[in-house]
């Protein structure tokens, strides 16, 4: 909780309260500000709009929680009041606050089926849905995939003044810091070059992926990724004097969650291009083509040119990240990899495998990893997973066995059950024995919100 | 609809319905046949499982339909019949079956909220849960995927006597004809061999893969896929006279459901050998490992050896198919690619690529296809498709657009909005300008198929 000091204002807008007596001077300020507090939350479960914005111009954060976690939003879910939830959104207040149930405006408004409420909180969203969004699966970019095929449009686009290019090195993006003041979530946003900050470096024909097109700006500037790797860091600090080329953990994690997704995509294609350089059906090499999309086999007799075939496309692993949910409802399950930081758990996860279904594949990884038998299966969200091309499908899932036998040649070193008010604990970094949980980047920490949230007791 | 010759059979269980005029041998037999399945509909409707069993025993099909396409079971399910949905499904009716609004019996028990009945027809089902169990899915075996890495233990499996193989030349899978009288819908199976039947052949070492354990088998019988390409067929016709290497369109299809799912896992596989003989980092030769599932650079110093690597195992694609539902909710977008046969239609369908959740594939393959724009996105089953190793992702999602713009490069040559009614005429062969959409084996039918269900006036 943050307060801007309330009490150095004039309070122009409380005068206009009825019944306020929160106003004097010999109120402690702290007190003051816990009071505005509780009227903007009052207000916003009334449906006094007026109000709400009254104590918002009186400083009051937008996001200020109450001792539950609740916020201003979520009292207006609560009780289904569209226009205030409409105004607090126009305020930016952020729909992505957890209250200590684990769970967000949504959640409460889609609990006691306010509807209107439920669509006024999804139209909030950077796409109006109901979905969960996860790091890495905001870019914003439009990928004009139809471009690829142009090699002259190709080339003019690079030439343009307007266009961005974004680095990497080793694998590693160039990241600078973030200066944007609103922005509290993230650090680091990637470091932007032009053509002619890099002509000289574009000339000796490096990897270039054509990303996207900006859908935000009218002349729907063109975006590229750059293999640099082997040019000097040093050289590419007279454009951003602060930049450097990120290890991926954790900074990638700390980045604009826009700017995430195109990290994400670009990243993606650029491990393909390292990994898979020869022809996996000949041996020969092979010759990059579609502005970095495609990649065709030199030999011109190789069976890779003919019929069906995957060799020559980037490739995405679908994996499995699951929630296993007891079969009284009341617990979920989760697992420490030995390669995890300690104290932390997370969500059980797996590779699909050839000739598997999503269900196949939660029920087969649930089972070996942790001896647990599940039923259904329900999906719940996707996140692409940029180490190297990962599409990890979220689900939760139901067991219908309770005892857990863990596989010695597993990787699992722990599986244990966990009730909700400890994971409500370790979602919020409250946990007696110091566990937590995978940070909100991951969608492991949405699986298990959204159980949390589902099933409290509001 | 298919009778046995009632008219043939004593009416033994007849003679013990009260009121029953039917059994006259005035009666013309059909219909005695159909005033037989009138009973039989009415006693389920009624819950009266005693009637139920006697007009089964007195040979009325378990799976009749009336004019409007509904089977016993869909009027148990109207009615939450619990106790007759037991008996039906005792008897082996089909839980498939599809009215002519498009609907199964579990769509009718949760439209009318008979939330017991909803759980029986589940219980029902290879897996008991509510999912949509897709063609190709349901595989039976247990992969077991721990065994694969211990040689020794794949070695003497081999050579088990109750081990049953199946084989494959050129990718075309070895099929007999399915003569179980009791399953309609399948024509083919595969055809089984036991060690001995392929000793000479396994001795020379070819391409084994381990598909997994029986589940059904107290003494877990082996499954393994072999490549005998180059051998003769004849050679083969000792074992199986009329059994032959098909191509897997259409008969793939045609398969026992399970069978087919052991197909699925074994093809993918073998495609995947197929194409990914050399490494695609370094371009040697590959070693075969963990009995088919891993191919290993045979060149020590590559750096496939070391890091996070995915090019020694299976390639999976994820792909999206998805049916767009129009603003208002009454029509669906389908769509015709060049190479369909005349007068089909289908759901839009695209690959996902590197960085992109499943809801931004959606998305961006609609609008790229079709010109429309999609909000929500959700997510509806999966189906493994062996044709090489794709993974459909099944979704339904919602139209914020209704202009249709064909892209003129892309492979659709025509999309179209189709009402509910003409839908329905279009899943049944009815259709008076004679279109129709994928059978029941494409997850695209079953799409269509929760879509008219979910918005049918019952």
């Amino acid at each position: 909780m943050r307060f801007r000091p309330l009490f150095r204002l004039g309070f122009s807008c409380a005068s206009r309260m009825s019944g306020d007596r929160t106003t004097s001077s010999a109120v402690r300020p702290s007190n003051v500000a816990t009071q505005y507090q509780e009227q903007l939350f009052d207000s916003a479960a009334k449906g006094n709009v007026e109000h709400v914005l009254a104590m918002l111009k009186a400083a009051v954060d937008v996001d200020a929680k109450n001792d539950r976690g609740w916020t201003a939003l979520m009292f207006a879910a609560r009780n289904g009041q569209v226009s205030v939830i409409k105004s607090l959104l126009e305020q930016g207040c952020s729909m992505n606050v957890l209250n200590s149930s684990g769970q967000t405006a949504l959640d409460i408004a889609d609990f006691w089926n306010h509807s209107d409420a439920s669509s006024a909180l999804s139209d909030g969203a950077v796409v109006p849905t109901q979905e969960c969004q996860n790091y890495y699966s905001l870019n914003p970019l439009n990928r004009a995939s139809d471009r690829r095929k142009h090699p002259e449009w190709i080339h003019q686009a690079v030439r343009r003044d307007n266009t961005k290019f974004i680095l990497f090195s080793d694998l590693n993006p160039f990241l600078i810091e973030d200066t944007n003041q609103k922005s509290k979530k993230s650090k680091y946003v990637l470091g932007l070059f032009s053509y002619n900050q890099l002509a000289e470096h574009i000339s000796k024909k490096p990897l270039l992926i054509f990303l996207g097109l900006e859908t935000w700006d009218p002349e729907s500037a063109v975006w590229f990724a750059v293999d640099v790797t082997g040019v000097e860091e040093s050289k590419l600090k007279d454009v951003h004097k602060d930049g450097f080329f990120a290890n991926p953990f954790p900074l990638t994690m700390q980045m604009d969650d826009r700017h995430a997704g195109i990290f994400a995509e670009a990243r993606s294609i650029l491990t393909w291009h390292d990994r898979y350089s020869f022809c996996a059906t000949c041996g020969s090499s092979t010759v990059v083509q579609e502005a970095g999309y495609k990649r065709v086999c030199s030999n011109a007799d190789c069976r890779s040119h003919k019929g069906i075939n995957n060799t020559c496309y980037p490739r995405v692993d679908p994996s499995l990240i699951m929630l296993v949910v007891s079969p009284d409802g009341n617990r979920c399950l989760l697992g420490r990899k030995k390669t995890f930081p300690p104290k932390m758990f997370s969500c059980l996860a797996g590779f699909m495998e050839p000739g598997e279904s999503i269900e196949d594949t939660c029920r087969r990884e649930v089972e070996e990893e942790s001896g647990i038998q599940v039923g259904r299966v329900e999906y719940h969200s996707s996140q692409p997973w940029p180490f190297p091309a990962v599409l990890m499908l979220g689900c939760i899932t139901h067991a219908k066995t309770e005892t857990i036998k863990l596989d010695n040649d597993d990787e699992l070193e722990a599986a244990q059950w966990f009730s909700r008010p400890e994971i409500v604990q370790m979602l919020t970094h409250q946990h007696p024995g110091g566990l937590f949980v995978p940070p909100r980047q991951a969608i492991a920490h949405q699986l298990i919100r959204t159980w949390v949230g589902k099933t409290s007791n509001l």
